[in-house]
């Protein structure tokens, strides 16, 4: 319920009085139980939402491993669709009731992600290239969905989910240029993509089509 | 001097005592003069850090467009490497010293950056996907440069630099594909480069050879 009020507005517009009036309680009850004060609910709330993001990181058992990418990215942007203003003003800081407390409950989440991706590329022990490139991928997938609310939903999110597919198709390319274990890695995802998976083929074309 | 303090040590780590002793004034001098504590001066030595980054991003006027970037990228890094305490805790978020003024501040570089970028790109008025592109993009330079300030800069500085370089090809490549904009852009990026550039050849050589 407060996750409810911290989604919809920025933190630093709810009070202790919108939760009591939002609960139907009364105002020395929800000051009692909080007597950290609204710092102590928005953590309980950023707590229970960081654990509700990580539960949708699960990767489906069916579909190829671009496809299942494609399901997790379309299980994100429906939790930042739900949570539109406490996303955005939590990846932004600045915010009264930012602390290192909560930054690190972000962090978690951040690894959390990094953990099931490595794990669904089937990697047991990453290098620093191949977790740089991860981690890269996960602060564009959170960029592009700050741009997305930012720019009021105005890019349909189907193409922005399969644009950040190709995106993490061709950052891996790039860094299997330096990096052993990234090619392999790719390599391995792209041969369970099946022969009919058309993502390499159109990076190619275009790549060749730029140079003309 | 402020920034000298900022740079080298978390912010939440600085006071004012320690300005009075690095400048060597006396104390009610100090407290004096920056009469709204701790939080105008770290304000005043973060605009002067913004102003400073800002700088860099000059194109130099000689080289390949990709090799222009490198330029920038190196200014960029060996900014990150003389800020390091205090660039790592401005973006991490979650210090005691983040307002909203100073998320502002970090907001108006990150826009001088799209900008900057986008001028050198040869954009007059870019649409979405291709803004989208270059602020991912800006977010992976950002990232890595933090991951690398995290590993203690074992990465080569040099690799890294390539490295994102050569991510700004395989990201506008995979926005080609939806983009018509950024297929142009792509394109007269590589006829620039010229034909002995090995960028595009060695990207296409990975996605070859990861298909098998």
């Amino acid at each position: 319920m407060a996750l409810e009020l911290f989604s919809h507005r920025p933190p630093d517009e709810v009070g202790l009085d919108d939760v009591a009036e939002a609960a139907g309680a009364s105002r020395p009850l929800v000051y009692r139980y909080f007597a950290g004060g609204k710092q102590q609910l928005y953590e309980a709330a950023l707590r229970s939402a960081a654990e509700e993001l990580t539960d949708r990181f699960t990767v489906p058992p069916a579909g190829t491993p671009t496809q299942q990418l494609s399901a997790v990215l379309e299980r994100y942007f429906s939790f930042v669709a739900e949570h539109d203003a406490g996303y955005s003003a939590l990846l932004r800081g600045g915010s009264v009731v930012e602390t290192a407390r909560t930054s690190a409950i972000v962090d978690d989440v951040r690894r959390a992600a990094l953990r099931r991706t490595l794990r669904h590329l089937g990697v047991r022990q990453a290098g620093p290239r191949l977790t740089l490139l991860v981690r890269s991928w996960i602060a564009v997938v959170e960029g592009a969905s700050l741009s997305w609310l930012d720019e009021g939903r105005t890019l349909p999110v189907d193409e922005l989910r399969e644009w950040l597919v190709d995106q993490f198709v061709a950052m891996a390319a790039a860094t299997a240029l330096h990096d052993p274990q990234t090619a392999e890695v790719l390599a391995a995802l792209l041969a369970l993509e099946g022969p009919d998976s058309p993502r390499p083929a159109r990076l190619r074309a275009v790549l060749g089509a730029a140079e003309g």
